[in-house]
């Protein structure tokens, strides 16, 4: 009775409130940039659009190491902007946000006044007044007492420099840029217009041969009174150097209109202003020309002001952030889901210019898509999370992210791993892909050529010889495991990953009718207990003969040092990786009470990583021992509040292009993706009062999802979980089950 | 008597020679494209067409000291082949022929075979069985077993690779060149196209600001099996290089095929041949786009064949080098003659596209021209002989070069100093366009707009403040010369330019009726006299205040060393440069005795330099001695025998864009422009027995003027000369007189 009667009034509530957000609630005010700047999560509070292919970072990773203490060139450092530096050196227009390696961070503008000065170095300044929102951000340059503005379309930067009455320059740094590759092509159409190109590549300091171009076009609202192009050359050494007065120095090419190209030049505009003015410059970006790069800022920005953009783009993430919308928990709960939301909507990221057209990989070719091209696809993470939180959010997306995924098949040859603008960058580990295509269409995404996808899952699953994403697949087809005689790097990790995969093939097969493949693949999946060692209670790296590597040390690995057996982790954080297969592990430690012992020893003995991927899973694995699923909600909650917060060290570790992201949407609604291809998510508890999902009725049943938290004194009830009013019984529920319903309730002890 | 009866026989031989000429002289077969490709002529020995944008050019001047001697980067070398060196790293396809400092020898072909090797140093190769001729080169690359044949339209290279059976590789290398430049972009379109730029610029080590974009299309006339672009990128210094496994390695780029940019880049086209197979490869080149590089190519050579073309552009030299006709001289003097004639028509060059656009000088446009563009104005050097040469026997060429001299200055508010590819840069010193306009309009040749020629004189002979064409102005105006105060290198050459340019200036006022103008300027013409020192004997430099600068020495200069005084030579070298003033120096140096006597120390203190321009018309002078021409006849010919020989050192010094060729031609042809902008000839005696002159009747009244060298024994005719079967009693002749005459006969005695 208590029940009902709480349904009637909370419905009585939600209409209400429902009311109350569709006209006043915008989670956009609840977006915080600068979560991640800090604790190398790698994000940047630079303008964005949602998957936007260009942005607007803030760029004070270069030089003056006295200010930068995080200096891209001194350290491994994977991102434009760090909050603790001060020392900013412009605005870089393509980005890669919360990954671990150096890339794009190019085509970096930058205001000063006075005197031309192209060394970075020297033209650098510190600034004051950083905001910054969903698309907008904003700062002013102590130096140049100048203020910046930016936003973004999805393929356009857009920049608004507030300058004070005099000299005023506005340059284009292409020389300067997060990526280690060199080379760029500048050509100064007009006095309002300068285009051009950058080579940028070598993600992760991998394929350095696949380095590419990314074209620009920039618009400036204003005429230059004057420009030109600057070029530093390499220094010619020998006899000949003698008479060469400028060997190995800056040149300044003072109106200079033709191309000039080489591996250190910019370009610069130049103002002088009788009094205080602003200039705007717009860059569209395209990895396919200059002509669709110009097209892409025609269509999207032409003519429109700084503040139509920024309009524009707010009600894009307005858009796509009411997906959910939230009731109660604090201001800082609030912040910390929508800003992980947000950073979920960053990668993959849109590829294609606005006419269609991306570059394919492998094949050279110009391709063209009716739909959209993404690209990002940091697979070893966001098999994990990611892609089931965006089969539920955005389920289109999510499927144009699996029909870009078999294009890349279709013109590659194989399946992506870690994807980056039509490169395989070849990092990380395991066969991602597979389970991001069977998770996507077991959740009832089945809009895609699914026998291409199993087509493409069995090459990379079977395919022995020069088989590019498995390898060391021989020994594990004829094993169980990779050994470490393979040669290949972590083989207990790759085992394990192999066997992820194969277990969502497993589950993908069985749905298709292929009970054949089903029973082989199932099988394959839980091959990882070979490297069970009951001695030593760990997974442990093993010769090929059986043997183990001698000298285990199940603390190895951690903070990413060498490892003979995982890769990113130790022996702890790999151990209870394979969710699919805990029944197993827990026969193998030897039943539920030795399990749950091993698991609180993770977090006891402080080996929980929460920076990284494999052990992501492990706080919902209590659920798997009945009795003990509180310490499941315990532990998600204080995770939640130890490693996310509303502050620029407000994530655990590098976003993973919005994997560490989806686990705090995931955790903070009360439900995570137990096992990857599996629908069945396991269940926690709410942070927030209410949330409500808006789901997309193209796909799934039901407007809405409801969740609620209602605190109750007393044990009476607390911790039981109803749906659509009746009692569940169990942590676990299926995602069918979910969208099939219309509200979650959880009970939770009033402390 | 005898001589009537001589001319009716020699009436009758002539017209038999016509036709046998007519029909079978072949001036084309006295073409050896080595004169001159050692002892610093600086010419190549490439295929080219005449006037051509494009050549090929045998490139040895890199890398392998041991077995390049004169290697372009341990010392001041300007041309892409020396006759000495042996190593040989591919074959260039645009070139500055005779220059004396270092600029394009960029966009370098190389066959190799075997693996693929980018490094210059280690793929170059030996070469063998060198042929040159005018339109066509070929060798044969020892190392590879390769044949290589070259030939050339005004606007496309084509190269021809006779490959053996196996795998075959044609680069494409964009980082080696002559120019100390770098930067290039490369575009493999498909397996039969590369497309892109090379930034060149920077001649003479002067104004790198000014380094522009030469752009190519190269088409093979086999689809390579495989391709792709390298790329050696800058070494990165810093922590970040220790996982660069890469850092500063060159990286192959395989079927690569979006744009590359770099300072040091390359393309290749790699071949596996059953059997030995030719590949022919076509490079247009433009300097305004790829489109006109590739529109250059379609139109001018297009599907032809390398023996099409080829046989193209042997017609096109046999037109052009028919212009004069000899007969009689050894086979080594009508080599000698037809090549200087051939050096003659290299430069100035074609500048525009087929399609008549070319880049502005100064103002970052793309002009279009209807007729022709020229460039490559080495004015100090040409305006002494290779312009009144042009204008006899070239008259349109003059025209347009003259009208491109205009446009230059529409385009750039000052006519041209040493104009190379639209960049003034500036080179050697005085105001020669000046006498180039003046003289060309005081020949006949009157098609131009004179009254902005006149205008564009005057601003460079008058406008004190920012005159880029006369430092030192402000002093030669108010003292008459400028001083070694002023800041100004070789100030007393200078003077004497100055003093050139101001004759001319005089001539064409008063040829315009400007008779106030040309009184002026008669009188700046001489102001060179003030620095004459009577003690001395020299001319000599001076302090603002009038006194000399101290510590004269009349030798330092000699040999490119530096001298307070004079550029590139020393006070003998430019003691007579004046030759328009020459009766006022005897009345100088206090009458004809004493200035023959200094003449002749001249020559027989070894001061007289066959390799540069100041003295140029010295051995001429002694027609202002009457009864000493005999010694202007013997001087002449003695000069012409040691310096201009049928070997590569058969060219006193760097060619000077053919002024050092043009030279031998008139000296030759027995008659020489005493003084620039005056129209009067110098006459010697002829080399040859027969030179007919064919005219352009455009612009001339006769078809021809026939000069005859008529051989007596005895005293009673030597040096008499005959103009129209009359005798001159002169040793100088009019343009005029000479060009509406028949014929000139110089009879010589017979020793």
């Amino acid at each position: 009775m208590v029940s009902v009667l709480r349904v009637v009034f909370l419905g009585l509530l939600i209409l209400v409130s429902l009311r109350m957000t569709a006209q006043d609630f915008d989670p956009v005010n609840y977006v915080n940039p600068f979560i991640g700047t800090s604790n190398y999560g790698a994000t940047n509070p630079g303008a964005i659009a949602p998957r936007g292919m260009a942005s607007v970072s803030p760029f004070n990773v270069a030089g003056r190491i006295d200010l930068n203490p995080l200096e891209k060139d001194s350290q491994w450092l994977s991102n434009p902007y760090v909050y603790e530096n001060t020392f900013l050196t412009g605005f870089s227009h393509v980005n890669i946000s919360g990954v671990g390696c150096p890339d794009l961070g190019v085509i970096i503008t930058m205001p000063t006044t006075g005197a031309l000065e192209t060394n970075h170095q020297k033209y650098g300044s510190t600034y004051t007044e950083e905001t910054a929102k969903a698309g907008y951000y904003s700062t002013k340059l102590k130096k140049y007492d100048v203020e910046v503005q930016a936003t973004a379309s999805t393929r356009t930067g857009v920049t608004r420099y507030s300058f004070p009455a005099g000299k005023s320059n506005i340059l284009l740094n292409l020389g300067l840029g997060l990526t280690n590759e060199q080379g760029a092509m500048a050509h100064i159409v007009s006095p309002t217009e300068i285009e051009g190109m950058r080579m940028v590549g070598s993600f992760c300091y991998n394929n350095p041969e696949a380095a590419y171009p990314v074209y620009f076009v920039a618009k400036f609202s204003k005429p230059a009174d004057n420009f030109g192009v600057w070029k530093t050359p390499y220094k010619n050494e020998g006899e000949e150097a003698q008479w060469m007065a400028y060997n190995g120095k800056t040149r300044i090419k003072e109106r200079f209109s033709r191309e000039v190209v080489g591996d250190s030049i910019g370009a610069y505009m130049t103002y002088d202003f009788s009094s205080p003015e602003q200039v705007e410059v717009k860059i569209g970006v395209s990895y396919v020309s200059i002509e669709n790069a110009r097209d892409n800022l025609e269509n999207e920005v032409g003519d429109s002001s700084f503040e139509e953009v920024y309009a524009q783009t707010k009600t894009e993430w307005k858009k796509k952030l009411r997906v959910v919308e939230v009731e109660g928990g604090t201001e800082d709960e609030k912040t910390i889901f929508y800003t992980a939301l947000y950073h979920t909507q960053i990668h993959p990221n849109i590829f294609n210019d606005v006419n269609g057209e991306y570059p394919e990989i492998a094949t050279g070719k110009i391709g063209k898509t009716e739909g959209t091209r993404y690209t990002t696809f940091s697979l070893w993470d966001t098999y994990r999370n990611y892609h089931q939180l965006m089969s539920l959010l955005y389920p289109q997306e999510q499927l144009d992210m699996v029909k870009s995924m078999l294009e890349m098949y279709d013109e590659n040859g194989w399946l992506p791993k870690w994807e980056l603008n039509s490169t395989e960058t070849f990092t990380m580990v395991g066969d991602p892909a597979a389970i991001v295509l069977a998770d996507t269409y077991l959740r009832g995404l089945t809009d895609f050529d699914v026998d291409k996808a199993y087509e493409a899952m069995l090459k990379s699953a079977t395919q022995i010889e020069e088989n590019p994403l498995r390898p060391g697949l021989e020994e594990y087809l004829k094993k169980g495991y990779v050994s470490v005689d393979a040669g290949v790097p972590g083989p207990v990790s790759v085992t394990q990953e192999y066997n992820a995969a194969d277990y969502a093939i497993a589950l993908l097969a069985k749905e298709l009718g292929k009970e054949e493949d089903h029973e082989v693949f199932k099988e394959r999946s839980v091959s990882y207990r070979k490297l069970y060692n009951s001695d030593s209670k760990f997974l442990q790296p093993k010769h090929i003969d059986g043997d183990w590597l001698e000298g285990f040390d199940p603390l190895a690995g951690a903070n990413f040092t060498k490892n003979p057996g995982f890769i990113e982790g130790n022996a702890w954080q790999y151990l209870f990786m394979l969710s699919h297969d805990a029944e197993g592990l827990i026969q193998l430690m030897g039943g539920k009470v030795a399990y749950e012992k091993k698991l609180d020893a993770v977090f006891n003995e402080g080996q929980f990583d929460m920076a990284n991927e494999p052990d992501f899973a492990y706080p919902y694995l209590y659920n798997f021992i009945p009795g003990s699923e509180h310490k499941a909600q315990k532990k998600v909650q204080e995770l939640l509040k130890e490693y996310y917060k509303n502050s620029p060290d407000g994530l655990p570790g590098n976003d993973d292009t919005g994997t560490m992201s989806a686990w705090a949407v995931y955790s903070m609604m009360g439900f995570y993706p137990q096992v990857p291809a599996e629908t069945t998510y396991s269940l926690t508890a709410p942070i927030f009062d209410k949330i409500k999902i808006n789901l997309n009725t193209d796909f799934y049943p039901k407007e809405n999802l409801v969740i609620i938290k209602e605190e109750v004194s007393g044990k009476n009830k607390a911790g039981e979980i109803f749906i659509d009013n009746s009692p569940l019984n169990t942590f676990f529920i299926k995602h069918e089950t979910l969208i099939n319903s219309n509200e979650l309730l959880f009970f939770q002890d009033l402390e």
